[in-house]
């Protein structure tokens, strides 16, 4: 409902490419999701996606976190060995996801379980270990249970792995954790093909993440698989600044987990022309990624831990974009705003103060979203510009704070708590100093996530 | 009960002065709490503070929030006007401090409000308006009651002031909003007099803050009284370099109030030997303020809301003392961890993960701990040094995780669970990598915290 009078109300214009919310299998991958037995409960906590013609090219973004898990530190090497520069994109044939066990803080003998995973893919695949690639997720500091999931992939192999969308979705289950929902977006575009004339790709994610998720590069577990053609650094590439704007501006709750991890592979098998040299073919998976991170991001701000809505920050007119992403996270970030949205209390004072104390980006961050080295060591954790006498702050499409017009609206707090019962609450920012936008993704501070976390070991 | 084996049950030696939890009034200065009728419940929301010899050096350390609310806009304008370069200390000669509504984001009517404030203090007391400084606390985005605060100041302006103990404890009582004790901390020492011999000082704050606590220069607000002798720029000095290592490593739910403010005001009525040339005189000051800031740092997260316990995070062996602060911030910052203490749960994992984000803190916090303005600039925001290897973690006394012997230390976690049944959670890491040392204080992550911030504005 957005109004001349009241550009508040207008959303951030969104030239992304639809999204889907389903598991269409792009050409040239298998997958399959099952029961290896980590998990006690017996449900699915195993899943392998193949890129069935062998190696195709591979990009990742990892967690920040110094107590990086085994399957980071053995997928990073592997990049390392298979790739060139920058070393999180190299070559893949396989990911292996286990869920129930992180393998995190488990020393030598945790680097060695995973090690052993990676062998067994390898020897049931006929490939090599090198071209394995790991995600794990569950309780940090349990071994894996390594003879379950040799079992199970030799198991699955013999069995052999499917190419339909169906497969794709029983992987995207395997992922779960505390996961109320399974999570997965996808995008078909047009792009020129390799050959002349357009061919259509897919890039479809599968995602979960519903706690210790926050901004420090990636910040969940997720695989994105695309038909379309890259090289490993061209997919790289596109996957950060896909990642920048989408994934690095989610949080559940502050917390940035020792597994994070997004894998990307691009088997080429749609025939599409290389990103690498085709201009239209580059921005069309650019923009695919692009939605299906997005997408994902917002199923998992949906789904944090607790929740029981989304909330969605968006912020115009910032000196410039860094700033405008500083502010909608620092927004979505804040325990009290978080809070305040969970009891449909339109608190705009909380808003304004979290607003207030926004920090811009790290510079690897700022560097995936587009600045030069030197522009990004300079902003870095820089103050954002705030200025109070030229804020406008509206909530759920009611504005709250106008601060060119002086200060307090009068917001209708009866009516805003009405809008606020929604399944996603938008908080609305004009910062009055010039064009840079920016959206952030984040979920209510309910006692059952207090609950969550504090009943249970996870 | 440290062990020989086990340093880590070692408390980090402290060697500041002991610390009485009295509001013992020093020589040169008067107060009054009451009710000026600012919160409708009726309790005590009113208190005036003041130099009974007229203006002293004061010094301040203010919110980082771009939010600043009214009277910190206008106690950074006074204390500009009345002192020299940092424009943070200046000259004072009364503290007025209201709380129900924080004067924040009130635009220009706010300003003019506390403005009015300032000339009723300057009339009633027969001062300058420049002299003095003023505290607000409460709802954001509502206006001072200006009538009912400045007939306030008339009414116990004519009833006098007193000198006594009781009324600098009437005036703690004032600053309370959901504070559900009263924090005040002060310590005796003994200082060359500057005609001779020995004088005794004494140093008492008072504070309140127990919602939007989080590190970003100063938490919540504090006044801090001395009878020691110090020009503004020395009490400035050892002010900032004492709330760098407490205020700064407090942390309740990771907001940064519009209204953060510490006042430290020196009467020198003591008769002490200035700070600014006597050594021993300066280091029985400082080490005076940094027991009585960490001990009001403590008495705020004991206090957070919702909170059931204080968490304390002891780290040593870090590479130095930036990094060991670095890392006890982020582990009682940790939504997880907070949960997890809450449910007396010894899960180490999250503790693990938690030091393993840790960024050491922005610049300006840095240079106010010691470090030179190139080495703060250089370390600002970089990821703390974090070897899971040489890493040990103990909770309440129990050995969690050992590093260096391979990682899980088999923790017996039905013991930890009891030992966490307690006023105070320590959890202890070493990082085994050099010599630095550092603390920070939190509280657990309660459904009452959530209840209390979603149910009402507060």
């Amino acid at each position: 409902m957005p109004t001349a009078d009241n550009p508040l109300l207008a959303p951030i214009a969104d030239a992304l490419p639809p999204v889907e919310r389903a598991s269409r299998m792009p050409a040239g991958f298998a997958a399959v999701g099952t029961t290896a037995g980590i998990k006690v409960s017996g449900r699915p906590d195993f899943a392998l996606i193949v890129a069935t013609g062998g190696p195709v090219p591979a990009a990742a973004v990892f967690t920040a976190n110094r107590f990086a898990a085994a399957p980071v530190r053995l997928s990073r090497a592997n990049l390392r060995a298979t790739g060139g520069t920058p070393a999180t994109c190299g070559y893949a044939s396989a990911v292996i996801a286990t869920s129930g066990s992180a393998n995190a803080a488990t020393g030598d003998a945790g680097d060695a379980d995973q090690a052993a995973i990676g062998v067994a893919v390898a020897a049931a695949m006929g490939g090599e270990p090198i071209h394995v690639l790991h995600l794990s997720t569950g309780v940090i500091g349990t071994r894996l249970p390594v003879n379950k999931v040799a079992a199970a992939v030799r198991r699955v192999v013999d069995e052999g792995l499917e190419y339909t969308d169906l497969a794709l979705g029983h992987a995207a289950v395997a992922l779960r954790t505390t996961d109320s929902t399974t999570k997965m977006a996808s995008v078909k575009a047009e792009v020129p093909g390799a050959d002349g004339g357009t061919v259509a790709i897919t890039v479809t994610g599968i995602a979960k993440g519903v706690g210790m998720i926050h901004p420090r590069m990636a910040t969940m577990l997720s695989v994105v698989l695309t038909d379309a053609t890259a090289s490993p650094a061209t997919l790289r590439e596109l996957l950060r600044s896909a990642a920048a704007v989408t994934w690095d501006q989610l949080s559940v709750d502050g917390d940035t987990s020792t597994n994070d991890t997004v894998f990307a592979l691009a088997s080429g098998a749609s025939g599409a022309a290389s990103a690498d040299h085709d201009t239209a073919a580059r921005s069309a998976l650019g923009s695919a990624l692009e939605a299906v991170a997005r997408d994902l991001a917002r199923q998992q701000a949906r789904d944090g831990e607790g929740a029981t809505a989304l909330i969605t920050c968006q912020v115009t007119g910032a000196a410039d974009d860094a700033d405008a992403r500083a502010v909608a996270r620092a927004v979505i970030s804040s325990s009290l705003v978080k809070a305040a949205v969970h009891g449909k209390d339109a608190n705009w004072g909380r808003i304004a103060g979290a607003a207030g104390n926004a920090l811009v980006a790290e510079a690897a961050v700022l560097e995936a979203a587009g600045l030069s080295p030197a522009d990004a060591a300079a902003r870095a954790c820089q103050p954002a510009a705030v200025d109070p006498a030229r804020m406008r702050i509206a909530i759920a499409g009611h504005l709250a704070y106008d601060g060119p017009a002086g200060g307090p609206a009068g917001i209708d707090k009866g009516a805003a708590r009405e809008a606020m019962n929604a399944e996603e609450v938008l908080i609305r920012i004009d910062l009055g100093l010039g064009h840079g936008t920016g959206e952030a993704f984040g979920c209510p501070l309910t006692e059952a996530y207090v609950k969550e976390n504090s009943e249970y070991t996870t």
